[in-house]
């Protein structure tokens, strides 16, 4: 899916919403429920694989089979596998091969640490994405993310800086948390026309409205991932989600 | 396994060999001969998850037999899960119950990125290690861990100064890569009385001898790590072992 693609599903469905498929213990018959009542509000799923590896080779096997529905029953969203890897060439070439041959994944998130040569692999392949880590939404991301440079340039800002120049606007987005509004603002400054993936609303306290205004642009450019607050809603995930892409919607013209 | 009785059988074999388990495709019956020829000069065993993962769940069901396997038939080694997570705390969590639990492994490789709090949930398991990268062995590891603070500190610096602080030398380790012999000194001057998990030598060009050299304390602290000169070596896995520490054996008094 091209960036172009996937902003004109935004913009048709007045929505940002990315469904994190994180429910423990995983289940097939959950994920498939929650697909099907979100899927109207939603453009994205995202399952975090730590979810589904906590049950060994059953676990794998949920997501595999969660991947097969998805890719039969919604061909239109995006598919994002939440795996935060990093490795060196030949190894990220395994882990490429795995979501985006074996499973079909059209995007993963991956940790910057290890440098090009660890995300490379993952850049190969045409109509996928690779979305780095810049700023999370965890409390410690501080620790080393703000760590400062020359010029009191953070750590996370020259990870951007230096990963806008790997591939364009069509391959590469970045993570940046909801926690940290006014930092949100920056990583939109220095990735003014990417794609940012936005966890960190709800559970962890951030505000959607916030997320929206600073981190949309014109063209769309945002995915807002949301998982506990519609998989442990009390409402029901139908109308969680809708509730979530209404308050999304009139940040649309 | 504490610092102390890891430190006694390197120093009982005069071997700091850890062998990767990273023959792709995996296999159990490949895996066991590797196990079995080269447990005698090994004090270690680490298979890169990233290899097993690239099969499904299959694979999954392969490294679970290989850790029931290494666990009743060699009980006295030690097992690293080289899966460089690195996630927010629920999730850091369902990643130790995995690795921890489910697998039974004595260390697990974790990238720093996301900061204490991706690291905390696994330091809470006694008798367990988390290896955190440092300066990583793949020629891009200077983009981000070389990248430059206050009075030219490197990031990598100030994760080891940092990650020093959350927990003594019988939990947290480091990585670092044989690559590069000069700065593996100065991961060294950082952790004193760490053990240090190096990657690098052999496919990579690192040198046993400088790593030997640099790497080793008086007690030990060093786990070499040699995946493929040993499993795809000529010789066969015994006698590339063997080699190997050799190559060690007269470093020690």
């Amino acid at each position: 899916m091209t960036r172009q693609e996937l902003n004109q599903e935004i913009n048709r469905k007045r929505s940002c919403l990315c469904i994190g498929l994180d429910a423990a213990p995983v289940s097939f018959e959950m994920n498939k429920k929650i697909i099907d009542e979100t899927a109207n509000y939603a453009v994205a799923f995202k399952p975090n694989v730590a979810f589904y590896e906590a049950d060994g080779w059953k676990g794998w096997k949920i997501l595999e089979k969660t991947m097969d529905y998805l890719r039969s029953t919604y061909p239109g969203h995006f598919l994002i596998a939440d795996a935060k890897r990093g490795d060196i060439g030949n190894t990220a070439k395994e882990y490429a091969r795995t979501f985006f041959e074996r499973m079909d994944f059209d995007a993963i998130t991956l940790s910057p640490y290890m440098g090009y040569d660890s995300i490379e692999p993952f850049l190969e392949y045409t109509q996928k994405w690779v979305i780095i880590l810049a700023l999370t939404s965890n409390p410690s991301a501080t620790d080393f993310q703000l760590f400062s440079g020359a010029e009191n340039k953070p750590l996370y800002r020259h990870v951007i800086d230096t990963a806008n120049t790997w591939a364009d606007n069509n391959k590469i987005m970045y993570v940046a948390g909801a926690t940290r509004p006014h930092l949100l603002q920056e990583v939109r400054k220095a990735a003014p026309d990417r794609f940012l993936l936005v966890p960190g609303v709800g559970a962890q306290g951030g505000a959607i409205e916030e997320v929206m205004q600073y981190g949309k642009t014109q063209d769309g450019d945002l995915l807002i991932n949301v998982s506990r607050s519609v998989i442990y809603s009390d409402k029901g995930f139908a109308q969680a989600a809708g509730l979530l892409a209404d308050s999304m919607s009139r940040f649309f013209s």
